[in-house]
């Protein structure tokens, strides 16, 4: 079930009855040439469609998208929009909010850009303290990593960063591959400097095209796999 | 051109090539059950894209769609968001920013919700002041009223506010068509008390059925009447 | 009974005694050179005076008026001060939770002054949440545009907007008179570019003088007839 | 010169021809029963009127007063208004700023409430920080205190603290005696408990009518020896 | 007791046993050359546990020591740190709130710089507000006014302000008089311009080395006096 | 050498000569029975010093330790002090800018508390925008996960979190092993809710002792080892 596609009345049915709220974050941020700026958007929104499909009829209700997120790394590249945490945070917990006045007891944040976590902890918090009754999740690829480590065959561009790579474009490729360009694809690993992790360094700094990673060794099989396990674990923790 | 859709290097000659940013700004609010609760937005962005259209091909740039938006009068009904103007405004001023700080030198707001409006103006007025070189505008459906006032049947429920009612109707059906129900529009004219003006009222409190005036009224043709002025008038007005 | 005259025993009597409080809420702000700066000030006086002497005897209790509003317009005429909204509206709602907090159970917001109307109401609004048990009303001159279409013989400069013209220098005559110089009243109608009404346009950029519409028409006994309806209306839908 | 009466001419040449804008800052708080709410800012605006006419012709100009400041103290009684400081000092700033835009380059808040100090100084630092070439100033009675202590015969309530007593009713019977009613007035010595000035004391648990100190000994003589030697100061310390 | 020195069990068990929570309050400031940076730090934590032994064994709770306060006047001198009231008062707030969840029904702020009393005065009164049953006090050496008068032998620079003077040294030469190098004590009385008390002066626009009075006065008798006192008062008006 | 300690003019020379300004950041918080609730910030202040050490003569000045940082997870236990990272950012920002505005040009947030990390970037990522010409870090124990992965013995507890364990009690060993009561050391390893990472859940609610991991394998030789391995990062990091 889309929110925005329900009328007055099954809204308030689906609600009554116990549903699930499921709100995708992304973000508007550059990706290569291979993937579109709404790269995160599309991401979030189809671990959410999944994620109530996999619920089953009825008991997951997937949120418009917020697809303005905070995106300090790449801030700088034409068509990346920034949202500051501070803003971030209460729009995401006034969305949450709402949902709790309408009678919703279990909401979750399925977020699909790393950037946006500091912003949804915050807002996860804030919902948890206000809304004693309900529970708040939050989601950024749960489980994804093992899977990752068995699936995928590139080298890992940093330890904690990458970026419309083997990874990002995969999941892409099966999520919504009339999206993706492989014929652009290509296979960039930045250098980077020995601070990159001690003081604020702009992405755009270490590259031109925003890629981190093998975006070439994509699969849609291999974001299959890493999906579905995702969405598999979303279900199982939410109880 | 639709900025979620575009890669690095297209997004980048977009704007370097002077493209007008439009931003659709919606709301996820109840519309009666004829409408679907995402209908502010699928009208704000049905309007962006047109105007995207008259503008010509590579001069206007659609931004994504804002979904939630300031929604006070019925804020208390199922499904329902309301994001505070405290809130909202620099979350939209935020977007601005970004493109600004991207190179665009056009942009506008295309608001498709009357509650928005003080946000939508606040944020208007904080970019021009911080983006001297940028032309900023908003449109909330400009040059509407004339073309309501000759296509139009039905009778106004309320010198400023209507709701779901023949005009937005008229709008849906014209700009999609397949997410309208016309078996459940109704016809409904809440009474309004008489201090409804001079304090505050949640719609609520006057009706249950989130429609404000003659929704059987609605055809497409009156929502194209109207709709294409509005375009018209907004490319027009952009100069 | 003005707020400012009463002491400590007489201010504790009205307000256990059920007063309605009436809060003018003026500007300071160029109206030209026939009406003084301080002429929307003298306005919400006026107007809260009048619908104190209309409630009756012990019944409306006049607070002192708040002098400094929102004036973007003419924010950069001499003289003139400009208060954001995002200062302006706690200033005002806790003015009114303050007079919440000593018993007072019908407030009221009287606005002489267009451009405060967005913090009028988010101040209203913020009272109304927060004291549940508190009538809390805004008023900016209910009525009056049925009477000014009746009386005013002067052609109206804009669609929404008017200035130190027939209306605003007919209620001077008619409320103080004293603080009038007819001798130099204006006719000034401004060309207004075409997107006035949807990008920012400081007046200031479209005339030297403050004056939009024209001064020489005005007359006390226009002012007279506007106000008393006004007056009237406001303590009709006080209830 | 008061601002608010006169008219964008006059107020343009005073502010081009260097005139010095003086702010009455005031509040609504109860004063016993001998003095009426308002004193605070009658207060004020005596003491800015005086200054004025002190500076000579042309030289002062007198901008409405702020009726609403913090009172902490005495919030608790019926008629009073309590603005938080972080709420005042924005609003007192954003004044300051506008007459800084508008040409003026010497600037003073005329505060007559002790509780608005704080506030007052946070936004003389920030108008300072703001704008480099502007002389702001703030004046509590300056040099107030050596005379009351030559010319006051009762004893002091408190080491810091006094309140519609000898001192501020001489100030009344000087500027407006019309609005002091004697007949009422008392002597009061609230007993303070030992930890007063080191945890938060509501006055009104020390004392049922706002009287600290002895009013019956108040007169208009005392008070004009104390004004007189206060604006001749607030002239001098201006240089 | 040192909080910081305590374990998770030790903690739990004062707390539990009603003990009183004293919070040192400092600065990072220069006090010219025979002072260090930390000095009202130092002071701070002095006062702290002497009031601490004074109240008996198990019944002082000294907290770590806040390092950072508001130095307007002094901040532009190498080394010093400015925090501005905004940002202090809820850092402070939040301490005190914890210690309340956690138990504590009687605390203290044990300030040591008077440019921090704005924001402890305001945090204390945030804290009585939301903490109805604990009891808050702060604390700024009460009473050793009484005792300078006596025991201070050098003249008073300003009525008002003194710096590293006879006061402050004679303070760190009782407290830790291993901190002090008398070698560098100065005597220095700044000439104070007429306007200092009623415009912003920062106090390096008056003096190069930040000292204010006569250090060199200065005995750690004097400070025993007069700290012994401010011991005893601060215990005693806890009650 | 330490901020605290030095007088104007050594202050002024240090930065004046280029030192690198390090700030010890810490938290107050429970960490068992063998570990008190200052650790965090005495093993800031330790890393500090070493690294000031390291450095050499008149190249690193420690400023006082920040003893108050964010710590939701264990904030409700008896002595544990939590700061909101909306507070807890601007504080740490104005440390920073204080530093730059005397002319320090290289500055270190030194964190020992994993909680404090947003607010600690954001703080860094503010003060970055703010001061172009100023190099600005944040190390929270770079370089210590190798170390930990050869050194420690134990099972880790968690994925992310451990807390007083191994790692931690090996550092205070190490660094001030004066303050660790090994007598009191436990091995405890908490039963983590399968929904931990995905929903808020306070410690307490799954341990009562707030240990997480074997703290009685801890050794001081473990601690050095790793903690030397961090300074010399630090300082080779920062270039």
């Amino acid at each position: 079930m889309l929110l925005s596609e329900l009328n007055q009345q099954s809204a308030a049915e689906a609600i009554h009855n116990g549903v699930t709220a499921l709100l995708p974050i992304g973000a508007t941020e550059v990706h290569g040439n291979h993937l579109p700026l709404g790269t995160d958007s599309f991401l979030a929104q189809g671990v959410a469609e999944k994620t109530a499909q996999k619920l089953g009829p009825g008991r997951g209700l997937v949120l418009p998208c917020v697809h303005y997120g905070q995106v300090w790394s790449l801030r700088a590249t034409p068509g990346t929009v920034d949202i500051p945490d501070a803003v971030l945070t209460p729009y995401l917990t006034h969305i949450a909010l709402s949902m709790y006045r309408a009678g919703v007891r279990r909401f979750a944040f399925i977020n699909a850009h790393v950037g946006n976590c500091p912003a949804v902890k915050a807002a996860m918090r804030q919902v948890w303290a206000q809304c004693p009754d309900m529970k708040v999740f939050s989601f950024t690829y749960p489980g994804a990593e093992e899977v990752i480590k068995r699936v995928c065959t590139s080298r890992r561009p940093h330890k904690a960063y990458f970026h419309a790579c083997e990874i990002e474009t995969s999941y892409m490729l099966y999520l919504c591959p009339e999206r993706v360009d492989m014929g652009k694809a290509i296979c960039q690993y930045p250098e980077f400097p020995a601070d990159f992790d001690v003081t604020p360094w702009p992405w755009t700094d270490i590259m031109d095209v925003a890629v981190m990673g093998d975006a070439t060794a994509a699969t849609a099989e291999k974001g299959r796999a890493i999906i579905d396990v995702v969405v598999d674990n979303i279900v199982r923790l939410m109880g």
